[in-house]
């Protein structure tokens, strides 16, 4: 069995209004340093097989397909094995 | 200046739908090795000061307030010093 654990961000040249509106709210609230804040996914799971080759393959079109939109959004990930 | 990496995650206890619907869509698609699906988020942004105390706190607060839920969420972050 193998964890995976993926980050997913949007391309740098998309906008992120979500970050954007959060930023907002932080300066009503007085915080005033802090500067282009995106907000990306950061998913785990487990992947119920023994061979790293299929995990890998599993976890690749897992996020490809389903977890990540790769129009608009980068992933990356990485595997541990686990018992 | 500081660039801050926060990951935001729901706590162990607290239900994930949203991970549960993504890896609902993955079963039908044939992905049959996956497992406990749970998304979280990853936040980049920028601390606009030289002092790391200050950025330490400024980002904890923002963390804290704004970014994560204390309730239902643990967040972890660090700081890396940028030109």
């Amino acid at each position: 069995m193998f964890k995976a654990i993926v980050i997913i961000r949007k391309r740098p040249k998309i906008l992120d209004p979500e970050g954007k509106a959060v930023e907002q709210g932080a300066k009503l609230l007085g915080f005033n340093n802090v500067r282009n804040t995106r907000i990306g996914k950061y998913v785990e799971f487990f992947v119920n097989t023994e061979n790293k080759e299929d995990a890998e393959k599993e976890v690749y079109e897992y996020c490809n397909k389903l977890l990540a939109n790769p129009i608009i959004e980068d992933f990356e990930y990485r595997l541990e094995n686990v018992e």
